[in-house]
């Protein structure tokens, strides 16, 4: 199926082949760098998918942004309660996996030129979802779609297919200072 | 003056004082980081000013989302064309003194919650402003608003003054490829 599917998002009239994008490593900037991005793809006119694989991480501030945008449509997976390596819960798994059935599904629907997958990363580092379901995702994925995987700890196979991968180092950070999280770019 | 408006902006409904954040390095996704906080602080209600300090860097994509929201005011300084460290202009001087006092009126004027000063860390690092002059914007910062300074090569004092501060490293790259920058995320 993913190959017809392939066949008929062949670029034509696209300025190139799509990128898989990874945004990693500790520091902050990593979501809303893939926000951004979903901001400048929507400005060109593209169709942007965007996958929360973690819903305790789920941008709130955004949706009320994104909510007033045409041309893109947010699924969001996971539970709200924070999810502990050493404790993973079979539910957790389960959404987990449906996230990437749903990005799975976005990417070959030829509806969407931009799939972003919200903490993909993590939740391969947490064994939540198969890393070769992931790499098998991104070898499936059609010429034209861009892909960004965000998240901690992005899987050495992943850095490895990505065509540009950034890591967020982090230099300074409030929280070193027991400063609490505010409203607004904390969450 | 500056002292006057700052008591005004005391944070009396605030949830806690404005950061001064900062993204640098050489890697990608510094303006979308910052652009995703916009989004993310505009979902919360708050107003946002962004100033672009090179319009060469000016992100055309983003212009058209942005103007489909409210709450958010831009303003574009700088040339077209590329400036070159060696070989600065007159012009380019101006334009980028224009952006910060623009930046300076903004986070004075008691309508922003948060300011962006896009690329500001490169206008300091060629000279086209005085570092003097952007660290007394920082100290001048009202306490409820938020500042995020984006670019390479932010100056250490800048650095010093910051709350929170990520280095954003570049993995690996398209262009290391020979690839051309495409529509949608690259500009």
């Amino acid at each position: 199926l993913s190959e017809k599917i392939l066949k008929r998002n062949l670029p034509s009239e696209s300025t190139g082949r799509g990128l898989v994008q990874v945004f990693t490593g500790e520091g902050k900037g990593k979501t809303t760098a893939a926000l951004g991005c979903a901001i400048r793809a929507l400005g060109h006119g593209l169709h942007v998918y965007i996958v929360f694989f973690m819903k305790g991480d789920y941008p709130y501030g955004e949706r009320n942004t994104l909510a007033k945008l045409t041309d893109v449509t947010i699924a969001s997976f996971g539970q709200e309660e924070f999810v502990f390596r050493d404790n993973i819960k079979p539910e957790q798994i389960k959404q987990a996996n449906q996230a990437l059935i749903s990005a799975r599904e976005a990417m070959l629907s030829g509806k969407y030129d931009l799939i972003i997958l919200d903490e993909v990363n993590i939740t391969v580092a947490f064994n939540l979802i198969a890393i070769d379901e992931v790499v098998n995702l991104i070898k499936d994925k059609p010429q034209n779609v861009d892909l960004i995987l965000t998240g901690r700890l992005a899987d050495p196979r992943i850095i490895d297919l990505a065509d540009l991968v950034t890591e967020m180092k982090n230099i300074k950070h409030p929280f070193d200072k027991g400063r609490e999280a505010r409203r607004g770019c904390e969450y």
